[in-house]
């Protein structure tokens, strides 16, 4: 393809799903990539530890790869970044707070000596062939977050990142509006937004209810006040501090994530925490109950975070005790909320007192996405041309359409995407008609692939177990030596010693027949011997257990 | 244990957990039991279909058992009676809708000609033993549901079923206040009331709600309108029938358990359907779509009933085209909002408007338990000496607890009760000191018990896979005959030959050296080599496959 003149965009992951956000802009022959994220398998996808962008096209089209610019630091959005770079090792850019914790995240896969990291700041432009790359800050719920400007030969390309419009933000990081309104009157041709709550109307709560209903809750708590909320989160972080240093509380920190977070936040200046408050947990029983605060991990209810252990009193060290009060300062993400329903009780039982919700119900939460009205603010700034929802499933696309198209987006103008779906530019004319090659990568423990065999049998082994049938053949003849061994693994039966009789009769009756008809071929057997298993085994007990014969001559 | 004069309470299911209701009064020795439900597996109990209460200490008691009453048809208190009475053969009571689908069900099992079943309503009584039991109308999200009064030589114990107060109803099934201002003037010594919506403030909305909404959005639909709902809610279904006559469309039926419970409703005389106005689903097409309703199950995203089907273009005769509006008119029960998601986003990939929510945000469901007002009427009206908070996790039965209290059943006089804790009345004074064996009961297909084993094997393959090493040994000497062969399902490796290799010699090397130290045993080798070889792929490959030698005697 003779690509002169064609500026290109689509996404390899983060359309039609929540998650593993991975887009990519083509100007001419150079090819820049935005984030590189995970997504978490559902229970469908057994043993399967992390989903990542299929990179196919980006391999195959290696050379022409210029940069990654990643957004900011959410998993979503950086999760892939090690295994990206072990296949394409480009640059990487992006702030100061991404940076530490893309570096944590490759120092554990041993690859940041190889790589090439890039600090930027909402000040800084690249220039990558005819493209120059600019930035603006935008506020979300994690610090040093950026949306990125594409300026292209054939106009500028505007991909937000995420956001929301939070006018009193804890962190003092607002979403720069004014930046905002000039790039809009410069003129924008293609925006690519997110979409995470077009369903959602009106605009996202302010961090700062967050902040006073924290202050209010540490007021009254006469023990322990134990907050969970996402590592990631140093905003919120920060107002537990401002309510602990208030109610005159130390702060011990519990969970890996929270401390290598808040590490790297404090160290890099974007959390600020009193001399002498953080404590080792170990050392909060020095203290009287009153004047301590925990912060930990878990929130979502992960089975081995610090909450999960915490609730069911499996923290070495560290104990709930009744009349303590333990806050989950964040939503329970889609998927989740059985989860922690299980964690809050397990809390009950201890006799705390909890405090949690879904959304901002409980007063401890605010989304970091912006509502309807964040996200029609943003098309509005920009007045774009033509319209990219980004980031979400089909429904946020469809409703963030809409939105677009009330706040002046022609109809028509908007592409609702799938991945691998490209829109090409030419002339100022946006297109799509073409497709590049994607699917979705799975990693289990060290191994990263595609996987759909290994799945498709540890589900019907999950589903209804396993018979391995054992057919001792002779060497010279193909007749059967001894009785077939039958082993079960996972299958059910109350009456199994009866079915493996009438299962061993039908195994010689099979293998005798076809021996009778001159039909020697293990083979042969082999395949009848499952079928007719298979078939008698769903007849008897309505299942269908994996059935795999084995042959062993003798 | 002399049971004179003690009148014992408990449960086998329903306390900390949603679902799989049964509790049973002992007066005496006479042994009453109250509903058998069942409840569904999360996706941690691989392939189990069903989980039904463990009725180890009913059959331990076979012959004191004397009668199963049924409160109301909903699974969570019918769904395990056909295992109950296959092995405890006891008079059934219960109203003539509930009946309805009892039968329907023991009609499946092939127990119907075997069951005796009595139809009671709100007058009845039934005296067994010291007991008289008599009955009062509430009000919930299915016909013809009771609660029950056990009159005993103790005092009067109360079970209210599941219940709210609903001042206008769709069915005209209100609670009967009255009946209950009596009862609580007549004194209850201990009553059980249901938690499931403890944590929720107010009153719960009338369903008039739902119909004045589902009225309003039938009246703008200009194409075929699509409302799934639970099969049970007759009530909804009536609305769903006032507004299509309303807007002169003709009704069609979609899914098993919908045309099931609609012909035990209509026969039963519990629904009103206008002649003329039901039709084949295979006839919607004569019709033009603006007079077309279909009314089908799968509200809750099961992946095999009519919704799910209808959402990804697999219902055969039926299609969804752009501009059909689907409404989903129940909320998401918690474990299932991620299924309802894909579906709502496959309706709108066909083009369809959908109407959906969580609780009764989209003004199409209510819930059919009483909120926090509701449970403090029901409490204030009984004003019982004892109070047992029953069907529920235990947050929401330390919600109620909370909620007694606070309309003056004294503080201890609660009892938060797990399955099998029993409360013993004797003197009017209840005490909870002892305990009856209960468990879980697994359904599998056809097979019924406890099944631990089974699910940790197939938790353990799901997860890793499974790795199958035959050892060719010889009969004479228990050497090695041959390479050992490896046959390995759902497990990963990007590199199996060399893992191959490094196995096999493992295995020879291990064999060899129990041989040549004189230890001969098949079953010490056997051992040996699932220790050595585990150990090896979890160095390796950090995962814990399943390992199962097997020996061949040649």
């Amino acid at each position: 393809m003779n690509r002169n003149g064609i500026v290109s965009v689509f996404a390899l992951g983060g359309l039609h799903e929540v998650g593993k956000n991975m887009y990519a802009i083509e100007c001419g022959e150079d090819i820049v990539v935005i984030d590189c994220g995970n997504k978490f398998p559902d229970e469908s996808l057994l043993g399967i530890d992390l989903i990542i962008p299929d990179i196919f096209y980006l391999i195959e089209n290696k050379d022409r790869v210029r940069a990654l610019i990643v957004t900011h630091g959410h998993e979503d959005h950086i999760g892939g970044i090690p295994y990206f770079l072990k296949k394409i090792n480009v640059p990487v850019y992006a702030t100061r707070f991404t940076l530490g914790l893309i570096e944590i995240k490759l120092k554990e896969h041993r690859f940041l000596r190889e790589s090439e990291l890039h600090e930027i700041h909402s000040e800084s432009e690249i220039q990558i062939g005819d493209m120059s790359i600019s930035f603006f800050k935008v506020n979300h719920s994690i610090p040093d977050c950026l949306g990125i400007v594409f300026s292209t030969p054939e106009g500028n390309i505007v991909h937000t990142g995420d956001f929301k419009f939070d006018l009193t933000p804890a962190n003092n990081e607002r979403s720069d509006l004014h930046r905002m309104a000039e790039i809009g009157n410069r003129g924008v041709l293609l925006l690519l937004s997110e979409s995470t709550n077009a369903e959602r109307k009106g605009f996202t709560p302010s961090e700062q209810m967050v902040g006073d209903n924290l202050e209010s809750i540490f007021m009254k708590c006469k023990q322990k006040v134990i907050v969970s909320t996402f590592a990631s989160n140093v905003s919120r972080i920060q107002q537990v501090i401002h309510a602990s240093k208030k109610t005159r509380r130390k702060l011990a920190l519990l969970g890996r994530s929270m401390v290598n977070v808040v590490g790297v936040a404090m160290e890099r200046g974007y959390l600020d925490v009193p001399k002498g408050m953080l404590i080792d947990a170990r050392d909060i029983h020095d203290l009287p109950p009153e004047m301590v605060t925990i912060l930990c991990t878990g929130s979502q209810g992960e089975a081995m975070a610090a909450l999960s252990r915490l609730s069911t009193g499996n923290f070495r060290g560290v104990d709930i005790y009744p009349e303590d009060t333990v806050i989950l300062a964040a939503g329970p993400i889609p998927g989740n909320e059985k989860n922690v329903s299980t964690i809050v009780d397990n809390l009950y039982k201890l006799g705390a007192h909890v405090i949690y919700g879904s959304g901002s119900s409980s007063g401890m939460h605010v989304s970091g996405h912006g509502y309807q009205e964040d996200l029609k603010l943003m098309i509005t700034l920009m007045k774009p041309k033509y319209f990219v929802p980004i980031h979400g499933e089909y429904r946020m696309l469809y409703h963030h359409q809409l939105l677009a198209e009330s706040v002046g987006v022609e109809p028509g103008n908007t592409f609702i995407l799938k991945n691998g779906d490209v829109v090409d530019i030419q002339n100022s004319v946006a297109r799509s008609t073409r497709t590049v090659p994607v699917g979705s990568t799975y990693v289990d423990g060290i191994d990263v692939g595609n996987m759909e065999f290994v799945l498709r049998d540890r589900k019907q082994i999950a589903e209804d177990g396993m018979l391995m049938i054992i057919l001792p053949m002779s060497r010279e003849n193909a007749k059967m030596l001894a009785e077939p061994e039958i082993i079960s693994r996972g299958f059910v039966d109350n009456n199994f010693s009866e079915l493996r009789k009438r299962m061993i009769r039908i195994i010689q009756e099979t293998v005798d027949e076809l021996h009778a008809a001159d039909r020697y071929s293990w083979n042969v057997k082999k395949k009848q011997v499952k079928r007719l298993i298979s078939q008698y085994i769903k007849e008897r007990t309505k299942k269908e257990p994996m059935i795999v014969p084995i042959l062993i001559e003798i």
